[in-house]
């Protein structure tokens, strides 16, 4: 296990903007992304959390992939849809506003959808599916991303792991939130293994000619070369339903890189040096168009409790709703959160070189 | 292998449209279930098409769980939705007509949802998805089912099969058209697995204690009396995705009978004597309001050739875009279909019966 620290919320994300500003963000951008770094980190997601702050964030605005000073725009709008350019700017900052927007389009129209191009990583998906929940919209976000994945017999990697997140509100139970990306596992585990020096199942990811491997070294290499790569959820066959984790994945990358005109398949973030043209695809329905949301909100708390309520399989102790987990950490970690000291002894460093005060 | 005859597809269509007016359905709406039914059939999917008319469609019609001349209802409507009843009339009737509108819609205004409650079993969900195709639009379509599916770490079905399709026209490649259960494998596949006397893999279903079992014929005991059951995409682990398979099916009755106010979960046709509730989805997206009709299409042919084209795994020959295998098995089923020589007798003791000419 890795060394862990426990940092006060509101310190972490005053450092992480701070940072930000230093790489020529403006303070209301900074907040933004400090804001969906961190709730990845009190949801448990660390993966997506602060430690990306660096490799993903400011080095890549000091390599002009992210342009700090980029300014959306809406290409086309009508009554229920958007299309956006990020400007290759932040792929947070982006997809807030867009998502801000989808949300007052939906509570107008009952309905929106928005497309969204020349946008960059945007963390974790269901941050912005959520801000649908606090409005009593149902909120859906994917985005595509760098190509990871192979197709059913295929030997390259042609899909990112092309994420797909809905969010739908309840009303004394958590909210339904699904995030999930459409790889079966996602590589920062198969590093995990790799470190362990554990096999991996061989339904994780492929050789450098497509066959099931278990050795976690080779599938991240095979992953990185595109030679081989992870696997589609459902794994390598038809058998197991490999085609239909195959199918969703590809489902993502039409709905974002070819819908938005963006960036698709090994496309998305071709040239390292360039902006990625990751594309990203919102939307947000209003209840009130449908059962009225009182009712839906009800029907909702009657499933979710009809599911956990209801036998455990033998040996199992707990039914989830998706969302769940991450609620109950997050409860956990509202006032101080649980970072890696590795990471916080980079963010030290960082702030001695940028001239930034680290209060923790 | 079952004996099995080829049939002219204009007969069997005609034949399956007299019996319905046999049973108290208008020309106009009988043509629409043979329509869907033969369909299935052509692109290969017979389980979901002419065998179920007796069992699924008459036996229903007489035993008053569907209502023959049940009129559908538009509940309520906004420009880019729609809120339906489908009166307890017959699955295909209502979700064609529903979808028309919504395609109708889209073309006014780039994007309309439509939510159905009171329906019944649609056949296959692929067919209503496809209608938006020829209207240059993408299409999706869900619906839940009868709960035959156990959520991750649960011992009891709660959930159907609940599929997911959506299509998206491309300009010379075939259509992609994603057409997919949220079960690892359909019941009917492991029926045949039990008559061929073969185990099944792990990862299809469990026994009677939530635990994956090979044995078939347990499986399928399980799943019937919801004392276990089929296991999600993904398996019975989170290790293997088990919990994203659950997720999905989750979210298609969240969408469908949560959100339609219709049946959910193990609500859906609860009393066998009565309308079943099914509940569908269906959307139409219109790429002029993003990157544009020709753009997208274009670039669908070259996402769709990337894929098709790109180096195969080793022992593999080909790799499929989904909906390509059901083309090809459409375009060689154009005039001709084939059909279980088992099922044609079955009609020819219906016509008789019904006193309906059976031209085949």
């Amino acid at each position: 296990m890795d060394e862990v620290v426990k940092i006060p919320v509101k310190a972490l994300k005053e450092f992480v903007s701070a940072v930000l500003i230093k790489h020529d963000i403006s303070r209301e951008n900074s907040v933004i992304v400090a804001e969906v770094l961190v709730t990845a980190d009190q949801r448990g997601v660390s993966s997506h959390g602060v430690q990306r702050l660096i490799q993903y964030y400011t080095s890549r605005i000091k390599n002009g992939v992210i342009i700090p000073n980029s300014r959306m725009e809406i290409i086309k709008e009508t009554p229920c849809t958007l299309h956006v350019s990020g400007g290759d700017g932040l792929g947070q900052v982006t997809s807030v506003k867009t998502m801000r927007r989808v949300i007052e389009k939906a509570k107008e129209n009952h309905l929106c959808v928005a497309s969204v191009f020349h946008s960059n990583h945007y963390g974790i998906a269901g941050y912005y599916s959520m801000m649908a929940l606090e409005h009593d919209l149902i909120g859906i976000s994917l985005t595509n991303s760098s190509a990871l994945v192979v197709p059913t017999f295929g030997r390259n990697a042609l899909l990112g792991t092309n994420p797909i997140s809905v969010a739908a509100p309840a009303r004394t139970e958590w909210p339904f939130v699904l995030d999930m990306a459409t790889a079966t596992a996602p590589l920062g585990k198969i590093e995990l293994y790799k470190r362990e020096k554990k096999p991996i199942p061989l339904y994780w990811g492929t050789d450098n000619e497509g066959i099931p491997s278990s050795d976690p070294e080779i599938v991240i290499d095979s992953a990185i070369s595109r030679k081989g790569g992870l696997l589609p959820i459902g794994g390598a066959d038809e058998e197991s339903a490999g085609h239909k984790g195959y199918g969703l994945g590809f489902l993502v990358d039409i709905l974002t890189g070819v819908l938005a005109g963006g960036a698709f398949s090994i496309n998305v973030w071709k040239d390292k040096t360039k902006p990625a043209n990751v594309c990203h695809f919102f939307a947000a329905i209003d209840p009130k168009a449908f059962i009225g949301l009182d009712e839906f909100k009800d029907r909702m708390d009657e499933y979710i409790r009809m599911l956990k309520d209801s036998s455990k399989a033998r040996g199992k102790e707990r039914i989830y709703v998706h969302g769940e987990k991450e609620y109950e950490l997050f409860s956990a970690q509202k006032e101080k959160v649980t970072i890696m000291k590795q990471v916080v002894d980079e963010f030290r460093d960082m702030g001695r070189e940028l001239g930034i005060d680290v209060p923790f």
